[in-house]
């Protein structure tokens, strides 16, 4: 059964991924993803209200390519990290966990989707994800509901899932269709069971040192996972987290506070941005503009994480596009100490850390030290 | 009726603070101020754990003072924020819009204290925030436990004071006694009587772009306000917030991004905290050591916050000692172009929010416009 065929039925659970058929593994997103925050009328008494959407510079076809003829092989000197083994390495050590509860106590961790629509880019994600599941040993299921769903159908189906004890992890999958309030819905996922970590509870539990979120968003985890994997020394480094998505920037740079890095946080409105960067040991990149950050971005040697995944039209490409970062990589490659590729990347290491988030819950719920 | 004499009783409701007489107005805190995190070990799969105290640098005879003579009146350049006369304003405003909604809905806002134990400091903050309070017209009690109260009893007085719809702000003073576990009490102030904007779900909507909390921390409103007040534009300047407390460090950082500001952040691990700080537009200081931002720190032109209040050994002084802020003022008010005095700087505008937090809460409840 494949996730086009489970889209005919209103709403239907499966008990495990393994049966499921994917499509493509390509991730795809917007080449230029404006935030949907409302401008809103200032106010001064309340302070808020002032979203405004980040608006990077405009893409010039300069942007799209960068200057991948101005670098010899042999002048590379970043060691490009290999994001895919290391999240082998993690979903081995995670699969052994799996097993070892399994074995212990006859019980296992359980993954589920809340899915609402059909876009293609969603059906995708979730089905990476749930791919990534069955491989550990880890239970995973979906609940698809069709576009027209009522908020309240929707948030029935999530409150079920809280109260469902083989389930450790909800998962809506986002974006929702515009008439639902994604905020509402992200709200009754119960914290304990937010393996995003994105629940403003556990986000706020990240900020506020000295406590802990039930979860760390998983991008976010990847991030810290490939710096310590990499032998760096966070403590007292410099990094600059570029973008403020809740999905990679804000989580990572709360992360990095933690771990007692200087963080500096630049976003569109960064006049300089490129010697605010350069200053940076820690690099992340997380604009949704491919090949924004240019090599004279860098200070030599810098470890470069690269968050963007931006679909760029290649008539080339297998698809009709290939992806590409928000990073120059072949101009990064040749300043940076390490940088994570795209594809192959972060987007590995992240899917690991939601495998290591639910095998996470599944423990605490079932007190399995 | 004083604070002292409150002591004396075990429990005791007070249904307006007007009858209270003050001891002193001046706000004791630690000269040095460990943060009393564990340090736990680090973890490999959970990246927490990581929370080591912030050690600023040892307090030398020199840091105690600054340059006070090395400047003449005429080199002065800062403008000197008198917050005092900013409090003065906002609250003059408060008082007209509880005029307005007791005269409108005969209602009034209704702010809780709860005080456990006889820290001296404690009861101090408690009798000024009551004494503001009562000068604007909103009701304020206070909740008097002695030091051995239970965890129960605490969360009991909160519960109850969160569900007394008199009541629109529940504040537990902090700290608590040491057998009580902070983070469960004020995680059990409703998140909408929250006025001091401390629970993780207030923080956390407010470290989410797009989301609003109930409340925002009270001093880092405080910040905003002084800084718009000043005409300050916020929208790509660059800030250095030095320091990472829930109460002003964290809270501002996180506003001033939603102002579009580019924000770094130093902690005490920081390797070269005045370089970093002079290249910053906005400088807000709270790390609890006297006079550690030199003048030298400071970019020409900086507008300086200086949320520090510190209590320095003073024989000459009133009471023994005299307060001091985190900034040298002396020889920062030669190289800003504003600088907030300690005291009547932060602290009153700070009481102000507190204020503010609370009339905002009791026009939601009662859907006042």
């Amino acid at each position: 059964m494949n996730v086009i065929s489970l889209l005919l039925g209103r709403r239907l659970v499966i008990g495990c991924s393994n049966s499921i058929k994917f499509k493509t593994f390509l991730t795809i997103s917007p080449i230029f993803e404006l935030n949907s925050s409302n401008f809103m009328a200032f106010q001064r008494i309340n302070h808020l209200g002032l979203d405004v959407p980040d608006v990077w510079p405009s893409l010039s076809s300069s942007n799209l390519s960068c200057n991948s003829n101005s670098h010899a092989v042999d002048k590379k000197n970043a060691t490009i990290i290999d994001g895919k083994e290391i999240a082998a390495a993690i979903k081995s050590h995670i699969a052994d966990e799996v097993t070892r509860m399994k074995k212990s106590i006859d019980k296992c961790p359980g993954l589920a989707f809340v899915l609402v629509g059909e876009r293609n880019d969603s059906h995708t994600f979730v089905e990476i994800k749930m791919k990534a599941c069955d491989k550990v040993g880890i239970a995973s299921s979906i609940v698809e509901l069709p576009a027209e769903s009522t908020q309240d159908e929707i948030l029935r189906v999530v409150s079920d899932l809280n109260s469902n004890p083989a389930v450790h992890g909800v998962i809506v999958q986002l974006p929702l269709p515009h008439h639902c309030d994604e905020e509402k819905v992200v709200n009754v996922v119960s914290p304990e069971k937010d393996v995003d970590g994105f629940h403003p509870l556990n986000m706020g539990n990240l900020a506020l040192k000295g406590r802990e979120p039930y979860f760390i968003p998983c991008a976010a985890k990847a991030c810290i996972e490939l710096l310590l994997r990499s032998g760096i020394e966070l403590v007292g480094k410099k990094a600059v987290v570029i973008g403020r998505s809740k999905v990679v920037a804000l989580p990572t740079s709360l992360l990095l506070q933690r771990h007692n890095t200087t963080v500096s946080l630049v976003n569109s409105f960064t006049k300089n941005p490129q010697e605010i960067t350069r200053e940076a040991d820690i690099v992340v990149a997380d604009v949704g503009v491919p090949n924004m950050v240019r090599g004279d971005w860098l200070k030599p040697g810098a470890f470069v994480i690269d968050a963007g995944t931006n679909a760029v039209k290649d008539p080339n490409g297998k698809h009709g596009f290939h992806l590409t970062g928000d990073v120059c990589f072949e101009e990064a490659v040749e300043v940076a100490s390490a940088i994570t590729p795209v594809p192959r990347g972060l987007g590995p290491v992240t899917i690991a850390m939601l495998l290591c988030n639910t095998l996470d819950s599944a423990k605490r719920a079932y007190n399995f030290v």
